[in-house]
């Protein structure tokens, strides 16, 4: 047949993933899975023709095919190799099934709790993106709960070893801010971890010129939350939630930024740092996942943990500039 | 509730309307009604917020809510005030709907015939655009075949007061280039119009920068066509497929140009010019339609068609400069 | 030598006439002339590759190489035909001194005072846009002012046989929205006007989705302005500024909508409508003007007057419909 | 005075820096300082909101001044630390200054030769862009050549400790491509480099999207190249032009991806690696610097130099899976 030429070919539906009001990047939509909103967000699936098919929450690219396994591998492997057994893992968000999906390669692991506030966008990921959580659903080890994780976990009474925080960014109209906030921590870590708990959360985009929107509000937020009336004076080791935080970060081209991390744990002795050598963080994925798994991650070892968890000297300085916290009284919304 | 704010607030899904390779309007989609792709164009239908429902076809916007009025009133009332007694109507394409709506006003009609090749695209409008169909398709006056009109035209031997061809432009990829060749409109006048007959077709845009790309050569198609072998001095009226070609336009926002169209006819008794005074045109829209359907009516009456009809200089001009006629061996595409 | 590939060909730079908010006409900017702003707003002259050199002024398109002709012709010659002897004529902005090359046109004039109130504007024009202004500045018929054009006619006391208003819209915060008061029309009628005077005014944008914003309103503004007190039983002749008050719109492709204009005249007479046959108009321009000059013109003559003073249905009804006037006191602005 | 309000406030004039065709940032100029072409290559100047000032080359942002200091940092520090005892430096390239300015920090440099081949990419930036090279083409141990950089290092017979590439992606229009083949890097070697010579050479992107369109080409063309004739078993230490090819990247927002960079030596001693401890790259660092320069460097240190050089799991495997070089006969160019 003839090729279609001119005006027909060029692409008619644009995408714009904002990273400030005016700036953007606009990308092409080859087709619509889903556009809609539920009853918190608005959710989108697309699929593109760089980056394929994409889950778009509130306006905010959540992931992307072709590099969704930089966040979710960067945001799951870390946090559970900082655990001595993980054994139990709550994953609060986690709609596109793929931080599941990361997390069932740990032998270890014998219960992940999922609470995702909003079943529809889970429910158009099941459908649209099994390319990034097939099977997980109906592995024995996973419960899928649709609350909120704030909620889940204050009612539940349930400990865990590890929780991963795999939620939309503080924004101001979004579902999860409180799940930012010093409040929040300090619940979580008095009941809802067990001995030797790790928390990981994703915080926000990391680039030189958006680093001060969220990421070191967060790294404050868990570096120097301290009870009221406390003075910095008397019980200096208490001021902070929990002992170890290590912020981290890796770039994610369809984010458009860098995206930051925070592990925390009071547990030093398994906690993975810069200085780890690259040789032990493959020794110990090796052990926990088996070679058959490890084939299967793409960008997850140890030179890549070391990559993450080496700061420049830029967000180094922004964190230790940084004196604002999260707190339910003084959100700090990102844009 | 508190009110959602930043960029989940901003448009995130935006249609781009070629108008050439870099220049577009952009608007911004609030939803997808549909997205698809029939055997023989891609077919849109969105929602906009400045222009309502709109449909696109092979990425040109067909009819908009907001102004499809303009078009569709201007397409139909010339052409059926043109004849004396337009009692059978075809139309070529029109999957909208909405230029049967519009024949359908007239007392005198008692059958339309509506061909389009794409039963896609008009399912789609029947579903998503009642606005603008709404019962249309249940007139007992009504018969839609899914088919070429050229085909149909060719193969049914039926003949037809008023024939208006209400299809895409003349792109290289596109199913309807054909239907705008004089070796069409012969064999058209010849075969499918009843004595008194009219033509009417869309002509593509008509603005000072693209009237030479297609409404000219269809322009000088319909006025200079003669069969091969001929020679202008033998038989110089025979020349001309019709006696009376009337160019005429109206500004169509929502396509970011004013737009053509032709009426043809061998009637000169009949033929509306932009001489007829506006209060004659008045006085027959009156006695076709009545004035309850008049009232319906948006754009058109007396003094629109006389707006329509008056040409500017530069496109009187651009007509008489244009040199080419469009044939089946020479095709001439509109970007 | 090698072509240029890939994307150092891609347009990289792109102006944004808005039209609203979010809806917008993109096109590449193959240079920039000027991006300034002056005391009074901003200026921008590019060149681009399908309208050639443009004018900005505050983010909205005055004038395109490409279509200036249509704006500027409609602007002037209905206007100083309607005059019987116009020889003193009165521009308010002009700026870019193409309202001075079709004023001069007409061999009656003796005198035209053009009075901008931004002289940067007006000096990028004449540096950048010869091919628009030409020769007009050496014109000894020619004064240029730098002015605001309300305050040179409230002081200078000289009166004109023609006015002709040709600045920006009346937008909020634009220098000119005073312009468009019936303050100003009073005052300009008693202090400004010699017998006989025709007042000519742009419009702004008169599409269907647009028409209201502002096109509207000042044609009400110039048809029902009454002096404080007076009630509509009492003097309803006086109640209108000027006794005849002809609104009329030409598409601009530059513009994205039909630009709208208006004739006030108390001199039916010579005051040109939609009945005026277009050869009469012929005739006329050929006297004033001479056929030296008509050659020249690329829009104007009897049909395309005949088609900017026939409205559609929807106009003639937004018109009526039409409740706002624009005072001082109550401006009411475009976006 | 009065605010101005709608379509006068929103940004008209737009830059969109191409990823691929169709794949943009977008981002607002807030004024244009030059926009111009040279005799090798389109020349753009903006100042952004978002970025500040910004330097395009051929539509490819080369420096923008809110992270420029991650690019010039990235590829100045490492490779003269790698040095021994750095005293001649060559750039080619480095059109902003800014390379300069880093190498002037090293207390050790005592002639820099910058030779970039765009005399008037050059003045533009020191006229436009004081902040990034303001006094450096003063210091007297600087020579500044407009030439082609590969001709000058053939002719000059000069040689030089540090050859820092600092030019634009070999892109098949552009002036450069020739500095990234084989058989200019084998030149190089030989007749440019002092003994313990260290080559560093921007890279292009390294996103996991596009990591493959140049970088991993560069990279092996660095890492394998052989004379003809050659085969594989017979001198495989020969293959190799330099016995030591490091690669590194880091994120720079402005590029919109992580940027690759390599370093080349045959000096293992010196040579900087992902394993060296953070405290001796500091110590390094402030021996040849001085505490007064290491307060100005807003990126490297230590740790950011371990972030840089520690490779991702996908980044080690698309340069071990990369079969192409980039050689005069067979360029690869990057889109």
């Amino acid at each position: 047949g003839v090729e279609a030429k001119g005006i027909a070919e060029l692409p008619a539906l644009h995408y714009r993933e904002h990273l400030a009001k005016d700036l953007y990047y606009s990308m092409p939509i080859t087709s619509v899975l889903f556009n809609g909103r539920s009853k918190f967000q608005s959710v989108q699936i697309f699929s593109t023709k760089h980056f394929g098919k994409v889950l778009v929450l509130d306006n905010k690219m959540q992931s992307a095919q072709s590099d969704e396994c930089l966040y979710h591998e960067s945001l799951v492997h870390p946090a559970l190799l900082s655990h001595p057994h993980p054994e139990a893992v709550f994953i609060g968000g986690g709609g596109e099934g793929a931080t599941l999906r990361e997390v069932l390669r740990h032998k270890n692991v014998k219960r992940v709790v999922m609470v995702d506030i909003d079943q529809i966008a889970v429910k158009m990921c099941r459908d649209n993106l099994p390319e990034w959580n097939g099977g997980v659903y109906d592995d024995p080890r996973v419960e899928v709960i649709y609350d909120d994780a704030g909620k889940y976990l204050a009612t539940s009474g349930e400990r865990f070893d590890v929780v991963i925080m795999d939620i939309s960014d503080p924004i101001e109209a979004g579902p999860g801010w409180v799940l930012y906030t010093k409040e929040f921590y300090q619940k979580l870590k008095r009941d809802s971890l067990r001995e030797h708990g790790v928390l990981c959360t994703q915080s926000t985009a990391c680039s030189v010129n958006m680093i001060t929107e969220g990421f070191t509000v967060i790294n404050q937020t868990l570096k120097k939350v301290r009870t009221a009336g406390q003075k910095l004076w008397v019980l200096p080791v208490c001021f902070q939630v929990f002992a170890h935080v290590c912020p981290y970060r890796i770039d994610i081209p369809s984010f458009g930024a860098p995206w930051g991390f925070h592990i925390c744990s009071d547990n030093a002795e398994f906690l993975l740092s810069p200085d780890t050598p690259p040789g032990e963080i493959d020794e110990l994925l090796e052990a926990r996942l088996g070679a058959d798994q490890i084939v299967k991650l793409k960008h997850y070892e140890g030179y890549a943990h070391r990559h993450m968890f080496s700061l420049s000297k830029y967000e180094r300085l922004a964190c230790e500039r940084e004196k604002r916290l999260l707190s339910t009284d003084n959100p700090v919304f990102v844009e």
